[in-house]
């Protein structure tokens, strides 16, 4: 079943609770509180109990909320309760480190092809993934892969999101350092490294 | 001089339209009107308007705003009108592809250390920058430096967090999937490429 729309930043919190609740259970716990949890994530409990109401889950006085049922509520509300899969373009640096990364499949996810433009990669099995031609993205089945990240520099970066839209692609990961165009139905999270860095210093009391 | 306290959002945003003014700048463009800045940032131009009011820029009816203004102006407020140094900590495939990455510098950021705690890649030189060992962490002069990079796995995130407090680093962007503790006047950004992909099955309207 679908929920009310839950606001943009309570779905990344959601997500970060989600997070936490893995550590601890990865700890062997299995009940925490708002409190505790709140502290894990950064945020007041207040806003816990207020996320967590979303979906009614509500906890027990004295007990708190039960590990097992909440990872498995923010897994249906976030719609990671089945297997989901994604695509890579760009096999760089970054590309590698995505690609070499397990964490996803803690959540679900799991990147099941890379492309690149670079013919000295295409052909190459990188953790066990064949890079193809970037050409081929076309002949993505969209039924089996919404999600793509998007690891190219901003300069083929809007190209290749226009040919991943037509291909189906839903949400898009994007580290290429630019704005992109894509149709409202289409989700793009844009993480700028070097953009990301340039807004701290704003918060840097003594100098 | 010091601002009023911008929102974290707005803070985010005044990057983004930083970033779009060096996109347009380097297209030849010298003024934009706050609609065409909102179109490249993906806000509505009220919001341009409001954001651009915590430093009181208004620009020129029927011209717009001038874009070397706006850029000195942005970066005044963002405090990136000085030059400013950060360390990398963590040299994989990930620390790599953020030590060859050339985007930092438009923003007045520069990485001019980087460390390691494996023997086989310390001493090593990569992008021009000698990789140093962790242990060397306390020697940051942190008159200099005061950002710090954290491309590392989550199990040894906090301790190095720790270290670069010590060492009296204020912002840190880490890459470690994994929530850290740091003092009040620290300032953590998480990239947790895994939780951001996470968030989105959330939105993909049709499955």
């Amino acid at each position: 079943m679908r929920y009310a729309r839950i606001p943009d930043q309570a779905v990344q919190r959601l997500a970060m609770y989600l997070r936490a609740v893995l550590v601890l259970q990865d700890r062997g716990i299995w009940h925490v509180s708002s409190k505790d949890l709140a502290g894990q994530v950064g945020v007041n409990d207040w806003q816990v109990r207020k996320d967590f109401s979303y979906f009614g889950e509500l906890g027990t006085p004295g007990v708190g909320y039960d590990l097992r049922k909440l990872q498995r509520d923010i897994r249906r509300i976030l719609r990671l309760d089945k297997k989901r899969s994604a695509i890579l373009v760009g096999v760089g640096n970054l590309g590698k480190a995505i690609l070499a990364y397990g964490g996803f499949a803690r959540y679900g996810l799991r990147i099941m092809a890379a492309f690149d433009n670079d013919p000295q990669k295409v052909g190459k099995v990188v953790n066990g993934i064949r890079i193809q031609d970037v050409s081929m993205l076309k002949r993505i089945a969209s039924g089996k892969v919404s999600l793509a990240i998007l690891a190219i520099p901003a300069a083929s970066a809007q190209e290749v999101v226009d040919c991943l839209v037509d291909a189906g692609i839903k949400g898009i990961l994007s580290f290429a350092p630019c704005p992109l165009k894509v149709p409202k139905k289409v989700r793009v999270v844009g993480i700028d490294i070097a953009m990301h860095l340039a807004t701290m210093p704003y918060y840097l009391s003594s100098d």
